[in-house]
């Protein structure tokens, strides 16, 4: 028997290489995250860290870089960041030259053993995609990889901009790598709530058996951001809300949401019923692209500026800051339910949910008395930043009458349970430490969701209806046709329900 | 259409008379319901109230007592209280006396006119039955039955203490009075939360189809006091807990969570809806009912006397202060299902609450990791104090195992509300006055309880078994051991799951 739990508690020996290692991805999360598995001894005497980047930087001022960034974090004590900082190690790396991969790889080695890895071997591409693919290349031809340990690859997205970049990115890191060495990180996968819609929907025999078509009226899922585009203007006019979040996050939700319960929860069937699922996701024509999916960008509030005035954004930028969209699966459980999904920044509310509303019943007694306001079931999984559900009832209002009300039964974890539980990062870190693939995402996943996207992304390209919400709001009025046109509504609002 | 809901907004005309004005049902619940319905209009001008009980009073008397009775209540103002008084007229009254009877009629027909009440007559025994059938012969034989608007009689529990002397009872009361005009209380069924349940079970699309022996492992219902017997020994020490709240309160909210829907919202299909159910209560053998229920009685703790010494009880007393039994119903929907229930004095708290408990899954992908916790799902209703319902669900721990834990979703009426609805008995008054017996009980149910109360009655009656629990207690382990027989425990606590 697996035992995914226990897994997380025993110490982990391996030599981490971090390319980007003068980076903000690695600053901002990787090195936190790492602390914070050291700290629970998941990392403990048995592994090194080698950064890399163009820079030359001594192994001091990487140390420092490195203790810098735990400013703040939890569980730090002066003398065990020193002791974690002491694990870590820089070398000074231009990606095309051979000559600095033999470097690394007699680092590694004398790393190894110096710390007692056994040979095992994770590295981490923490910088832009055009360089994956070189980077591999010389893995392979250099040798870097372990003859005694394991070879584990991490790569963060966008993992292409369509369906052929994604590919030849793809066959790049595959020249080196098996599919099984590969972890693609989608951090939504690390969240907490996003594992545990797993435990709600395979736990649970209230709602096991109404997990279907046939009580399920519709899905919605909302990612929604309160910040406009930030620092990452450059970035995200080349890419979009569609690549951005749909692709990858929302995609992944549904796969959550809707595949079948995996026989068991290995890495394995986990995957084959996500790629299950995704085998029913249907490529849509230019018309039904058109049709069911929606985009928006924000304009200038009183307040807040509008996206086209943003630093470094084009002031004729056609890029999106919202998508909604309509997705039907053929699936034998779900066909004819609509998933509504839709994504953006400068919404109301930072807001990460999942809205599952139950089909009315076609009749109740409270109709035969005039009171016939029931309204449908509705269970809300808050992923964040509140962490919870809430399950909306039909109760009967205190009071001489009949009529009925919505009530809503809610659990929210506390705000320490959440600060005390690894974040995302840390989490998928430790999970492929541990060569648990099951929380990361396989090309089949990308090659199906890339097709499906590669559709609407075309028929925007060749389109200048570009439509406007300002900043603030809840997008645009076409992201609530898409419902109305069904006979539904968003839920209300982007928090926990009152 | 039948509109529930807007009959109680319309005033009513009635004279309502009171058999056992001066006591303290009247004063206690009587005045305060009738008020807080002529302070929500829907009693106005054209109603009047006859207080008959034997002692020798004045109007002017009866108005203070009516008016005493106000102190503390909501709503209340010097002014709208005064006003509402002068609707009371006293009549003292030998029961046995056939003219008194006459000066009844006399004094209601000039009410009648006086009022404008359109010639309604509301009779209210708020007294011993060992009357009823004395006043309901008299009532008959003297005419005071209308001709001109209806005739509806309200009676008060004990309905019997068996099956024949509560037959014989009715037998007496039907000589007056049809079914149709017999307003039986149970003042359990004039709950907000009990009426709740109905809303509960019959519109909610998330619930309905698993609300059957497919899903539901077992059902438990506490009725639970923390006080012990109180100024009531007289009484009490002849009924016994037994007869005081199994055969009535339990047995109707066994039939409102285990009914199948009425075709309509009407008394009649609620009344066949709910004594189709009772003839799926199979009368039980003796040896049934010694090893399907339990009895006990409250022993001295610290702090708190015993039953036996308290004021009025004899000190052998075999009198239960606790039952509790194994209900199982041969209706298809619930075939093999126990039906726990429990009902005492001096327990840890008072909670009155149902719950719902769900069959686990037999196999989750949790199990194939070594996390193989989850417990059952359960629903559980709160009737009072606290009104509301919680809902236990399996949800990963937050953290790096895979554990799961049960994350309880609740939703609770705020005070406010609690406070600004009806009272039981408010409830039931108004309801008997707009003619709508939905929340009464009719003979045929009693019928079928006191036939199942009997055998366990006539098994407790010859023998000398009673089990003792300390006050403050859950009760006798005997209570628990019920349960466990079966592989299930009561749910843990008297209160709100936290």
């Amino acid at each position: 028997m697996i035992e995914k739990g226990n897994m997380m508690a025993k110490e982990q020996a391996s030599i981490i290489t971090i390319f980007g290692g003068s980076g903000d991805l690695a600053r901002r999360k990787l090195y936190p995250a790492l602390y914070q598995l050291y700290h629970r001894g998941f990392l403990g005497e048995h592994f090194a860290v080698i950064g890399t980047a163009r820079r030359p930087w001594s192994d001091d001022f990487y140390r420092d870089i490195v203790r810098t960034s735990l400013q703040g974090e939890p569980n730090t004590d002066d003398r065990s960041v020193k002791h974690f900082a002491d694990h870590f190690y820089y070398q000074s790396h231009d990606v095309t030259d051979a000559e600095h991969y033999v470097t690394l790889k007699k680092l590694a080695a004398k790393l190894d053993a110096d710390y007692e890895a056994e040979g095992n071997r994770l590295f981490y591409m923490a910088m832009a995609p055009r360089f994956f693919g070189t980077i591999a290349s010389h893995i392979r031809s250099e040798n870097l990889l372990s003859e005694t340990g394991y070879n584990r690859l991490i790569i963060e997205k966008p993992f292409g901009r369509d369906f052929a970049s994604a590919k030849e990115l793809n066959d790049s890191i595959s020249a080196a790598f098996t599919e099984n060495q590969i972890y693609r990180i989608d951090h939504y996968l690390g969240k907490e709530m996003v594992q545990g819609l797993l435990a709600l929907r395979f736990t649970n025999p209230l709602l096991t058996p109404i997990w279907n078509k046939d009580y399920i009226s519709d899905v919605q899922i909302t990612l929604a951001e309160k910040v406009g585009v930030e620092e990452r203007a450059g970035y995200y006019e080349t890419a979009g809300a569609l690549r951005d979040m749909v692709q990858n996050h929302i995609m992944q939700l549904i796969a959550y949401v809707a595949m079948e319960q995996p026989a068991t929860f290995t890495p394995a069937a986990v995957h084959a019923a996500k790629n299950k699922l995704f085998t029913h996701l249907p490529v849509l024509t230019p018309e039904q692209a058109k049709r069911d999916w929606v985009r928006g960008q924000y304009s200038a509030s009183p307040s807040q500026l509008g996206y086209r005035n943003e630093d470094n954004v084009d002031p004729e930028s056609m890029t999106e800051t919202y998508v909604a969209g309509r997705i039907e699966l053929d699936d034998p459980r779900w066909a004819g339910v609509p998933f509504f999904v839709r994504t953006g920044k400068r919404l109301p509310a930072k807001s990460t949910q999942i809205s599952i509303n139950f089909r009315p019943l076609e009749h109740n007694i409270f109709d035969t008395v005039g009171c016939n306001n029931a309204r449908v079931n509705r269970l809300t999984v808050f992923i964040e930043p509140q962490q919870g559900y809430t399950l909306t009832l039909n109760g009967k209002t205190l009071g001489a009458s009949y009529e009925l009300e919505q009530n809503a039964l809610s659990f929210v974890h506390n705000q320490d349970e959440i600060n005390g539980a690894p974040e995302a990062y840390e989490r998928l870190i430790g999970d492929a430490l541990a060569g648990d693939q099951t929380n990361f995402t396989r090309w089949a996943e990308q090659e199906h969701t890339w097709n499906y996207i590669d559709v609407i992304r075309n028929v925007w390209d060749n389109s200048t209806d570009l439509p406007m919400y300002t900043a603030g709001t809840p997008g645009p009025a076409e992201g609530d046709a898409l419902l109305s046109r069904d006979g539904f509504a968003w839920a209300e609002d982007f928090g926990l329900q009152k």
